[in-house]
This record gives structure tokens, sequence and C-alpha cells, in this order.
């Protein structure tokens, strides 16, 4: 269901969505002329002038873009309306003759696609495409589409099998040229995407310092057996080739991504659907290497992430991948932005020690920031909480019943499948989800409800449900309800055996959302690096927390001093009284102060 | 005691030297030709020329050409006298006649020391210093000693207070320059190193891409609590304020690397004496993050942390510190080299997993290579191995006695304080030192042994001595006999309780090797990243590897079969039949096969 047939209008993500609205948007587009990237569209128009920011900058402003044309479409704003316009003009007065587009290649000198490795020329048009087809769908406006037809039309021409060979470093086209296709019906686009899909893993990518699987190039996407290297460029190849298996019905692909997804799930994801175990080359690591305190986690990894499970949701109906797209959503993409709306982070850890120094602006010691010199991740999480709607339904009909599924809980309506509903819910905040019928299709049809695999003991009208997909096949009238219950008790989440990191430590969540320990919540005297959680006693719900708004975990611990030798002969750790842990969603951390935190918290 | 005091001549050391001579120093030189450093020198003379390597190529060979002259003065070498002689004309023939010194920056026509952040331009100059100075000490040559000292004599004229405060991103000039005054009793060298030490910390080291505590720039010396950024550079900076504060007398710099080495030794230090936690910036981490499979260790960081522990060894004569030295160049150096001696380890991890893939030429999962790109490790064994015989011996009189003290154990003689002795042991692959006096002072004299803080049960003929200096004061004459036994009994060492990454795991050493557990020795049905110890039963010396030389431990455990959901509900894995387990010195690993190693093992 697209973003025309939904609405979110308050609840948990209606206010996620107005924040986002009111403070990111708009500060996003102060900074980026702060930062000059609008400055290199401008001078790129005039042909010549210094250039500003890094090689991808213009790939920010595309994603402001996207952002800005998905939330036009969620509320006519005006302003963001005349502000897509003017930037849309500088757009395409910086685009070139013959439909190439990328300002600091060009006002570098630099011969196009010599350096493809680095240059990240598909990936700025890959951005711009997507914000296009956002425009022309979300707007009506045609500004952007004009310019990422040309620019297209342009790969299409000195690209692919009888043409060049040369793959950008950073994939985002291939995903972005399949909805190019959606949108005009142009083959040549898929067939480009497809190209670009199955010409990788041959080790043809050049760069100074990075190996072939950085870029995804180590291994062909059909053979490959788990994601590795750099963990945003692997997943934004995976979405591609989900959205090429799609298109081509190519079924050896998509198992071969159904293969890679499960890998990555078992085995290089962090409880909070984090991706990237590795600050060098922001890479996966090997399977289970997952350490919470160096964790990348990077917020676009978890936002690649989040597209990716959504194809594999609509490609296969496994309601598993609408599980991970609530986890990475609540946990690994929401994180990456303050409630406050104006602040990022780059880098989601799952640890942060007392005495950590902060050594790189991205380093989460910091707290979050107001932009970075490499800014994809705040435009990144704009674009994503604007187009949200997207994945609250879907509308895959069985024998050839209407049929419509909600997949993420918001308070809202949607519209689909002949249905009209009215989502009542607080979701993650609350388990109830009340569902009223507005309209309702003529004859039998089926209304299905996702039961995410941590709701045990989940109710629909009062009776049990399973995980997976509750539905109800019958005749509907305007005024009929459906009541599900997600049971919210906390619950304890310990680690698979093989992650070293985590031995002996165990994770707290309730509903969909995982918990950290804060300092703040601890007091100075109970080192947050100190403490041991008493499984012994019981795990209760807190009063909601009234600076954060979210709801609160309550547990029982110890703190233990540990020795001074490093390396002792034998246990050397004394525990000292008992401590009262208080726990807020992960997504929350770092909201009220910057100090040490922990997701997963040793056992007393 | 120097080099001219002590041989090496058997045992284990005497082994390792004669490879270190026998092949990797040859190879050395085969490789430093291959790889273009002597080629930058020659077209360095001719004053043009493409440049090869790294921007510090020409480092690798003056640590080449200090390696030499310390081997040469070990065996008198001629093909290595003629090499050297050769190697230092074109070391002549490649400097400025104002002094300047730099193959790269001179042949790409880059300003002087105007990029000192990277250039290298002070770290060259401070290895050519090191060499040179080598030569002359080890073989009389001063054709490299000219060149240093036009060198130093032009880096006095443009840095220091009243003109350059330019630094080098990379220290090793500091501890270089205090070793050019030593030789040379020039008083400004100690100056401009002093100058350095003190003027570092101010972060003025402007760079592309790095923080200040990259470079250990971000706090002064003297203010520094513990180690922080790049793990070499620490390190190198560290010792060089510690000869600058013995030259100068200074109490409170000395105090203030007093403070500093008991920080990293306490909070950064890997069991190996590894420094170094983290792969992006070769950094050091916060306290206690200590990974063992993304350990950087690097074999450089463990060369330094042996410099730095032999001064602060002989700044302050606690015997801690040669302890240091002991497990670092045990088990943080010597595992950088193959046993045949001719492929290198960079990083040092603690933990390879049977899947890891090589996504780095660096990545142990590759075992150890020839050379790198890289390639300061290399050479940087070498000159440590031939200039082992420095860390043997020191002689700090008390109450005038004459005084001889023995700080490490190699089969050889040594000559100090009026004694001449000759030392029978087989250490590490055995406790037993026979020491056996040639010749002795006149008079009361003092002769002290090393107690390992490890070696709980020592004796001195058949006395108990606790760890620290055993002091035997007396009239000595030649015949005279000492017996040390330091046992060797297995044991077991748990983790801080602070160190996240090691929990619920402990690892096993004799002596003063850390042990590892490597597939080969388990088998294929027994995965090492499954394995757990079973503490209940005994740890037993086994026999010595036939293919190693090598000794070996023996203990019990069981293979534990994981469950497939990384974050269960439950603790979820299965211990299947027990499985003996066999365990190398970790300096030995894979020189049989590479495959999945680790220390630390998980408790049954």
């Amino acid at each position: 269901v697209g973003l025309e047939g939904v609405a979110i209008r308050g609840g948990f993500w209606g206010e996620r969505l107005a924040v986002n609205a009111a403070t990111s948007i708009p500060q996003g587009w102060e900074r980026l002329h702060a930062a000059g990237n609008v400055a290199n569209l401008e001078a790129a128009a005039r042909g010549e002038g210094e250039t500003r920011g890094e090689i991808f900058a213009d790939s920010d402003v595309y994603k402001w873009l996207e952002a800005a044309a998905w939330e036009i479409a969620r509320t006519g704003d005006e302003v963001l309306l005349r502000q897509q316009r003017e930037l849309t003009a500088k757009v395409a007065a910086a685009q070139e003759e013959d439909g190439y587009l990328h300002t600091i290649v060009r006002l570098r000198g630099m011969p196009r696609y010599t350096e493809l490795g680095w240059t990240h020329e598909h990936y700025c048009a890959g951005h711009l495409i997507q914000a296009a087809v956002a425009q022309r769908r979300g707007t009506g406006d045609t500004g952007l589409l004009d310019v990422a037809v040309r620019l297209a039309d342009h790969l299409v021409r000195t690209f692919g099998p009888r043409a060049s060979h040369a793959l950008d470093g950073h994939p985002v086209i291939e995903t972005a040229l399949v909805e190019l296709f959606r949108e005009t019906g142009t083959a040549a686009y898929l067939d480009l995407a497809a190209w670009f899909v199955d010409a990788r893993g041959r080790s043809t990518i050049g760069d100074h310092a990075r190996d072939a699987n950085y870029f995804s190039d180590r291994v062909p996407v059909r053979e490959t057996t788990t994601p590795e290297g750099h963990a945003v460029r692997a997943v934004y190849l995976a979405e591609g080739a989900a959205d090429v298996a799609v298109e081509r019905g190519d079924a050896d692909l998509l198992a071969a991504l159904e293969r890679q997804f499960a890998a990555m799930a078992a085995t290089k994801q962090y409880l909070t659907g984090g991706l990237g175990s590795r600050w060098e080359g922001e890479a996966f690591g090997d399977p289970y290497e997952l350490p919470s305190d160096r964790a990348y986690a990077e917020s676009c990894a978890a936002i690649g992430g989040v597209q990716w499970a959504q194809r594999m949701l609509l490609a296969t109906g496994d309601e598993s991948y609408a599980d991970q797209v609530e986890r990475m959503l609540l946990n690994g993409v929401l994180p990456g932005v303050s409630l406050a709306g104006g602040e990022y982070f780059y880098v989601n850890a799952l640890q942060v020690r007392g005495d950590a120094v902060p050594d790189d602006d991205r380093n989460p010691v910091n707290g979050r920031l107001g932009w970075f010199q490499t800014a994809c991740c705040p435009p990144n999480i704009m674009r994503t909480l604007s187009s949200l709607g997207a994945y609250v339904a879907t509308t895959a009909s069985v024998d050839d019943v209407p049929a419509l599924q909600l997949q993420q809980y918001v308070h809202g309506s949607v519209a689909a499948a002949g249905f009209a509903l009215d989502v009542e819910t607080d979701h993650p905040r609350d388990g109830r989800v009340l569902v009223r019928v507005r309209e309702a299709p003529e004859g039998e049809a089926e209304l299905g409800l996702r039961v995410p695999a941590w709701a045990v003991g989940a109710t629909l009208d009062g009776e049990p449900v399973e995980a997976g997909l509750a539905r109800i096949r019958r005749t509907w009238a305007p005024g009929d309800e459906v009541e599900l219950v997600l049971p919210f008790a906390p619950r304890v989440v310990h680690p698979n055996d093989r992650i070293d990191a985590l031995r002996g430590s165990v994770a707290i969540e309730a509903g969909p959302l995982v918990y950290a320990v804060e300092q703040v919540d601890l007091g100075d005297g109970a080192p947050v690096d100190d403490l041991r959680i008493d499984l012994d006693e019981p795990l209760l719900v807190g009063e909601s927390d009234a600076r954060l708004g979210v709801p609160t975990l309550l547990a029982s611990g110890r703190i233990h001093r540990h020795g001074p030798d490093p390396y002792p002969g034998a246990v050397d750790a004394v525990a000292a009284g008992p401590v009262a842990i208080r726990a807020v969603p992960y997504f929350a951390w770092a909201n009220r102060s910057v100090g040490a935190m922990r997701v997963w918290i040793p056992t007393d």
C-alpha cells in the first residue's frame, strides 16, 4: 500500500513524524545550504567554482528532496513545496547537455566515470532518481523526473554489457533504476539495473585502499551466502537485487537473497537490528562478531535493512521480514535522530563506557550532532520517516479475495483493497491495536494483522493468535471492529552461544523495543560499567518517563567492584549492595544526558 | 648492559636469532630492493625519478640498516658488512646539501615540512639516527653517523622554540635524538628532543581525517593519564619522553610516564602484551576495550612497548617493567615472525573464527605474509631480535657495590660490572637457569636474578624466592654457580570483570608464555569456535611439538552446539562429548596451517 493509502495521524509515530516535519526537514534545508551542497549545484550550473564537502555531497540534497516530496504529500506544506521547486530548478541547471550530472566531478574537471570506485557518480544518480520518483508521486511535479530521465538515458547509453562495464563503488542505482522503470515503463532502466546487479562480485572495482569485499564485489550476488564488507553498500545492493528479482520473476536471484538475509539475521545483526560490526571499513564483521562497544550500526545501514526487508516481505509474503522492519525501524533507525529532531547519531553503539574518549565526530560518546562532514544519515532518516506510511500495509490477495494486511501498527487510517480502516494505537508504547472499519469491500474479504514473533500470548478479539499473520476472512461492514492485543510484558533475551562479545550477559525487551540502561538513571555511585542484573528478581514495567515520553522497565542488580589486575589468577570482583535498574527504550537514550550506557548487562 | 657485554649462543633465543640472521635479514635486503625503497634513495641522489611505496618508505631501509649493524656486531658477517656500506653510501648520496633527507618529499617536489602530520619526515630521520648510532656502536663505521649528524643539525636549525613549532605526526625522533646526544654529547639534540616531547599534546598537528588523539596530540605528555590513539605513535612518544626524563633528571615527567604505563598495563594491554584494540586508527581503545577477534596488537606496537618498558626499568629499577619486556617480547613481538623467519604478522589477533573472511592483507586470517605495502613490522622485528642482547642485563649498583642484574634469561654469556657469567637455559621452554661465574669482581659484589611475578614457587639454589629481584651479595670466585628454578606449571588466567569481550572465558599460560588453541590440533569435527574448557579437569604439560619445537599444554573441554536463534529467550546450547585440548604457545600459532584459533576459551 503506497503512501496515498496511509495516513499517520497521532500516537507514537504521529509525534515522530511531526518532529520530522517541524524540525528535522526545515533544519536540513538550512544545513545543506550552510554545508555547501547547494552551492556546489549553483557552481556546476555556472560551470565553475570551488567544491565543498565530500564527493557524494549531491546525494544529500537528493535525499532531502525525497523527504520533502513525501512530506508535501503528507501535509501539503507550502513552504516546502516552494523550496522543492527552487532546489529542483538548481539541480536541473546543474545537469549537463547529455544528461550527465555530478557537481564535484564536473567542477574538479575530473574525467567522468574513470574513478567510479569512489566518485559515487551512480550513487548520486540513484538518489536523484529516487527523489524524482518521490516528487512525481508525492507532489505531481515532474521537474526532477525530467532530470532523472535524461540522466538515466545517459546511463543507459554509457553502461551495460555492450558499453562500459564500470561499476560504482556504492550501490543504490540498482533499486533506483527499477523504481524509475516502474514509474516510466522504460524497460532499458530495468535491464541496466539487472546488469549492474549481475556484473558485480567479480572484483572489478578498483580503489586505492579497499579490497573487493568492501564494495560487495568479491562474490557475485547470486553466489553470496552472507553479506560482507561495507554494510550500507551491501544492503543497498541487496535491495536493488530484490527489485530486479521481482520485476524479472527471477526465482534464483530471490532465493539467493533469502539465504543472504537469513544468514545476516542469524549471525550479523545486532539485537537492535543494527548492521555493521566494524568501524574499519564500516563493515559487517565475521559471523557472530557483534561487539556492543564498537558496534558501527550506522543509521543508514538500518535504513537499507528496512528497505531490503520490506522488499523481501513483498516478494515472499514471509511475515518475519515485517518483524525485521519493525525491529530495525524502532531500534536501528529511530535512535539515529534525537527526540527533538535536530541531532543525529551516525553510529549506534550498544555500549558506551564511562571513561570513553570521543575520538571521532561519529563516536556516540559525543552524543548526537547536528550534521556531519559525511552527512548521509540525517537526510536519510528524514526521508525514511516521511515515507513511513509505505511500510504500514500490504495487499497480497489470496484466492482472488480482496485482502489487506496490516504490517506495522500506526495510529491513523489505511485505505486499500476496498477497505478504509481507522487504526487506534499507541504502539510501540502500548500493545493494544483497535481497527475500525469505515468502508469495506463487497462480499468476502480478508483482513490480516501481523502478530510479531515476540508477541507470545497475543490475542485477536480475545482469542489467542500465533506469530505470523492473523487472518480474518468474512464479509465486512462499516463499524466492524477488530482488537489485537500484543503482550508488552518485559522479557529477558540471551545471546547466542557463539557471540563472544555478549557472553554472560542478557538484554531486556518489551514489545518490539530493546531497552538500555543509562548512567543518568543509575546515579554516580553506581557505574553502568560495573552493573550486573539479578535475574532472580522480577522485571517490572515502570512509569512512563515524563521527559522522554517513553515507557520504562525496572529490574534489580548489583554493582561489582573489579580488582586492579587485568588478568588475575582467579575471579576477582566483589558484589556490592543491590541497586535498582531503570531502563529506557534504546532509541531514546542520550536524550537527557550523554554518558555510559549499555544494552547487554552481565548477569549477577 | 650493552650488546658488547652479552652473547646469545644457543637455546631458544639462539635459535630465533640464527633464523633472523640466516633468513629474515637477507630476505629483507631483497624485499627492500624489490619494493622500491632502495630505488627511491637512488632517485633522490639523482634528484629526480618516480617514487615507490608509502611516504615513510625510507624508514624501512633504516630499520634494516639498524638490524644489519647489530647483526654484524654479533657475528661479523662479511656479506652484511658489504651490504651495509653499499646502502649507507646510497643514503649519503640521497642527502641534500643542508642535511635534509627524505626521498619521497624531495622527489615529489613537495615543500619540506608543510604536511608534517603525515609526511613522516622526522619519523624517517629518527630511524636514520637510530641506525647510525647502531652502525657506529656495532660496527665502528661512521658513514651513517655523518649523515645523521648533518640531518640532526639541520633539524636543530629548523625546529624548536625559536624556530618552526611543527611536529611530526609519528614520533620516534625524540628517542633517536636522545640516543644521538648520548653518542655525540651534543646537547642541542637533547634539547630538541625535550622540545618535541613538551610541545606535543596541544592539538597542533593538522591532518585530513584524524583527530588529535590519533597523534598523541590531544593531551600534553605530562598530563596524559593513559596512552590513547595510534598505539605505535603513543608508545614511541612515551619511550622518547622517558629518555628525556632520564637525561634531564626530570622526575615530574618520569612520574607521568609511570602513571601512563600503569594505566596501560591495567586497562589497555592484551594478555599477550599486545597494544592497540582497534583497527580503526590502529588505536588503543577505551579502558577495558580488549576484544580478541579485532585485536590490532600491531607487531610494531609491542616493539615500542618493549622499548618503553626497558627504559622505565632502567629509570626506576622496578622489576615489573622487566616482566613486561619478557611478556611483550615472547607473546607480542615474536608471533610477528614465522618460525622459519620469512613471513610476518602485522596484526596479532587473539582469536580467529573458522569462517573469517580475509578482507585486508593485514588480517591474520591470511596467515603471515612476506611483506606489506606498509612494511614497518618486518624490519622492526629484525632490528629487535638482532639487538635482543640489550634487554638481558642491567648494572644498577647498590651502595657502590658492583652489581649485575640478569633481567631476561638467554643461553650465552654476560660480562659487566666485573662479572663474566655463562648462562645455561632453554628459557622460555624450560624454567631452569644455571649461572656460572667465569670472572668475578674483587671483593663483595651483587648478582641479581629477576623472579617474574608469574613464577610463584621459584627457588634460588633451592631456597624459595619472591617475585622481584633475588639478590645475592657476597664475594664471588670463578666456578661459582647459582641455579634459579622458575616453575612452569600450567595455570589458568581469568579476565578482569570489566573486560566485556572476555567474560566467561579463561586463558592458559605456563611460565612466561600465553597459549592458544588452533583448529589443526582439535580436528574438523570440533570447531574451535564452539570449544569450552572444563576447569574441573587438570591442565597438563604435553610433549614438545616436534614440528614447532615448542612445549604444549593439554586440557579437557567440550564442544557446545549453539542454536540457530541469535537472541533466544533462554540459554540455547547443548554440550556434546568431551574433547581433548592441545594448546601451543601463542607465538607459534599459524606455523603449521592457518585456521581458527583462540587464546581465551569459554568455560564449560
